[in-house]
């Protein structure tokens, strides 16, 4: 496969033809005036890099990469703003070296290194970050740390179903690994073809399932992180409750105070036992009331995905306003009782279900499904075309939903009219607690070329402030990376900021990992793009 | 109630007549020779108490005690190590002064205090401690920080089922404030009645639930922490992806690094459906892989508790070998046939099950259940009697557990045969996960008045090095205080220790909290008692 140095995902997968004048077709009904022109991507080798401002060490130099398709498919995230900056030609913070370890030894060894020298290190699993977190937005010199050579399932425990496995594997050559054992992580974020565990780690990624072992933390037994003061590597255990959780300090850290090489997952069992069910509701009220109440069941429904009438209608295409996907799975036993449970619970909300017979591949909960996947490939053609095409993701509690989701909402409607003229905004919830949502918003407003990523940074300060001042947190699966900083500052304890930043102080004395991510950059840092 | 200040609990539930007949008529069946003669406490004010060396500042006085019993029964926990001493009238390290703040702002004038004046500060909630974890062993003076008063629900949450609950609250008048609203956390630890919520989120304290959310920490959703570089306060939320989790820096901080005053915990309706059911297996490996198959299952059962032959003897009064006692809860559905389920995979395991009808108190499980709450009264009474009754901890990945139980089992064996000449050792499982289960043992010998702590301390290194060497941890959920530490050390990645460090010494940065717990003291502490 070949990636798109550019934009989402691979070449071959990118919407063209019919998709696009269909994509296009139904924008241009909205908006009539709006000027679809598509805009190509530049050619690479026209664009005017600077040289590499380090030297690699011999030892390094059979896994250092200068080239410059490299240095800047590696530049950036997959952000709009990062693919508006790509198609747009702009040559932004790139590294000055794409370094690709083997091994252990070898990230010890860039480590070691980038610290003498005073180098930054970004450390780099598939690249699908939306937050800044892989954009070497630091003053002097900064090499790339891709972890894409760590891809193998070292060790399959088929008792505990466990498997220690390397930090840079994406996730279908982990599952392809994992499958003739008969297991599976069952960890499906949609990025999941292009991202990887140690990337999902770094970042507290969500996966699939709607409730219950929503984050990766709660598939994750120990962790291996190389860090500049050495290796950590935790105990391999089912539970503990010895001092504070040595691998809660690591999720999330983002490559702020190590590289995290190897992990011991917890596995599954292939489910055998599914069902399926959409439930539309004439109320969104009542919809969210149900939601609630199906979180709060004990029911654990793998999937419980409450669309928003703009959502079902945009990418489900449902007209009967909102639209709750519901699904449950099993390895062990029936899930049919659990299915109609919970759809008693929904009925008693005043939604209307229709059930999918296994396999059944019609209906709002597949064609949402099939949906799913396309939408970042379809961002990237609105993208080329002019249109600002972006999501936002919170959680709160469900006694803050609403004034959180009216706030939010009135937020991107009033940025995106004053600064686009008009959008839709749309609204789902990715992951459901027993305490609350995970919304995920999107935004679809008719841009300028040339001014795409100022209009959409308005309306992510706009948002962000709305969700931070009502509740929410700025960051339910995306992280933060650089550019949730302002916010993130904001949502987190002051002590425990100060905290962090004394572990990192001891783990990364030079202050070499991921400057301005999560914390200042120190002398070296700065924000600004 | 009257707390007893040397033993378990409540003076007036202490084991006596009958129930301290049967005991030693059982005891003696296998020990004849045994001297069971009963040892009386010490009248408190018959014991030579120093002097208090600090002198509590004008603000602080209405809060502080100097009393001698306070003192005494603050100077301990409740391990088998810290009663014997008690009984055996051995005055140790005791806090100089006893302060029981009325809020957050007495608890911040109580660490700047002995933050400015070099105080050692050891957090207190109900005194439940069984690793030293409230005992000042320190040198210098040092103040109980009794949270006691801190006891209120301050606010529910019934839409998203939460509450904001203070840290000294014990469980059962947390449970009272709760009940008025339909809600209840249900996290009952051995310890329900006599330890606090901030006790429980401190030490990670695991609950009833045998499956699923087995700890506190699951339970929580932020948490207000008063530390002597200011208050930490995380933000509610159900979820979040924003950076190393805040709350669980502090959660199992054991008091090093603040005071946890307040926390919105996650509650739950009381349950509706109940099921219950003992299963009986004549091999105890297979019973161990029925317990496996069901904790793999997905159909978290709430109880889950294996019982090895030894065990389901003497708390269960069953002689059929292995006894699984399983039962499942819910507040919303039958869990009828979940129950059903389970015992299909105990018996394709070669199980036996006896179901109970809701509300039967007879069988094992039942009797399992009342002899629970009795056990701590129960060790009391054999500890007077110079019997050596104690327990210890650990969780395992399902691979390890065979070796790991057989060489843990050996080196208690080894050890309570070479010091006491004999012991009873049995084990029970208190929580199991899909990847392993938290095996629990309890140790029965023979000691001899005036040597009971050195016979104790002897076995307890044997068992917690045979812990170590086999993959387990040093706790599953009693915590770590200053009795685990050789072995804790030794678990926790250096790097991981670095951090917590220098995160301690930027919250505490006069080193005043819980010193010698967790990490060491510096030039205050000392770690032998």
């Amino acid at each position: 496969m070949t990636r798109s140095w550019w934009g989402w995902g691979e070449v071959g997968q990118a919407v063209t033809g019919e998709e696009a004048a269909s994509l296009v077709a139904r924008a241009a009904a909205l908006l009539p005036d709006h000027d679809f022109t598509p805009h190509d991507p530049p050619d690479p080798a026209s664009l005017d890099l600077p040289a590499p401002r380090v030297a690699v060490p011999p030892r390094l130099r059979a896994v250092a990469s200068t080239e410059a398709t490299d240095r800047l498919a590696h530049a950036r995230g997959k952000a709009f703003r990062d693919v508006v900056r790509n198609l747009e030609g702009v040559v932004g913070p790139l590294p000055d070296v794409v370094l690709r370890p083997r091994d252990d030894d070898e990230v010890a060894a860039v480590l070691e290194w980038c610290s003498g020298e005073d180098v930054a290190v970004v450390p780099y699993g598939g690249g699908s970050s939306v937050v800044g977190g892989v954009e070497p937005r630091v003053d002097g010199p900064a090499v790339t740390l891709d972890l894409g050579r760590l891809d193998r399932v070292l060790e399959v425990d088929a008792t505990s179903r466990a498997a220690r496995v390397q930090g840079g594997v994406l996730g279908p050559h982990l599952e392809d690994q994992l499958r003739p054992h008969g297991l599976t992580l069952r960890h499906f974020p949609q990025s999941f073809e292009f991202s990887t565990l140690g990337g999902w780690l770094a970042t507290r990624a969500g996966g699939h399932f709607a409730t219950l072992h929503t984050h990766i933390d709660d598939l994750t037994e120990s962790v291996r992180v190389v860090t500049p003061a050495g290796v950590a590597e935790s105990r391999r255990l089912p539970g503990s409750g010895a001092g504070p959780s040595p691998d809660r300090l690591f999720l999330g850290s983002e490559g702020t105070l190590g590289v995290i090489t190897e992990a011991w997952v917890r596995l599954q069992e292939r489910p055998r036992w599914r069902r399926t069910a959409s439930v539309a509701f004439a109320s969104y009220e009542q919809a969210v009331d149900a939601t609630r109440a199906i979180a709060q069941s004990g029911l654990h429904p793998s999937n419980c995905r409450l669309l928003d009438p703009a959502e079902a209608f945009l990418n489900a295409g449902s007209s009967s306003g909102a639209v709750l996907v519901l699904g449950f799975e099993s390895a062990d036993h029936p899930v049919d009782d659990a299915l109609a449970r919970a759809l008693v619970i929904a009925a008693e909300h005043g939604g209307e279900a229709s059930t999918q017979e296994p396999g059944d591949a019609s209906g709002a909960a597949a064609s949402w499904r099939s949906s799913f996947i396309r939408m970042p490939y379809q961002r990237d053609a609105m993208a080329r075309r002019s249109m600002v095409v972006e999501t936002f993701e919170t959680a709160c509690t469900w006694d803050r939903f609403p004034a959180l989701h009216a706030a939010v909402t009135a937020a991107a409607q009033e940025a995106a009219g004053r600064v686009c003229g008009a959008a839709v905004v749309t609204c789902r919830f990715t992951h459901v607690y027993p305490d609350g949502p995970a919304p995920y918003y999107g935004v679809y407003a008719p841009g300028r070329w040339g001014a795409l990523v100022e209009q959409w940074d308005e309306v992510k300060a706009s948002v962000s402030r709305a969700i931070v001042d009502n509740g929410g947190t700025i960051t339910h699966h995306h992280a933060v990376g650089r550019d949730h900083r302002p916010w993130y500052d904001e949502q987190r304890p002051d002590a425990f900021a100060a905290a962090l930043s004394a572990a990192k102080s001891v783990l990364d004395p030079a202050g070499i990992l991921n400057p301005g991510v999560l914390l200042d950059a120190g002398r070296r840092g700065r924000l600004d793009p």
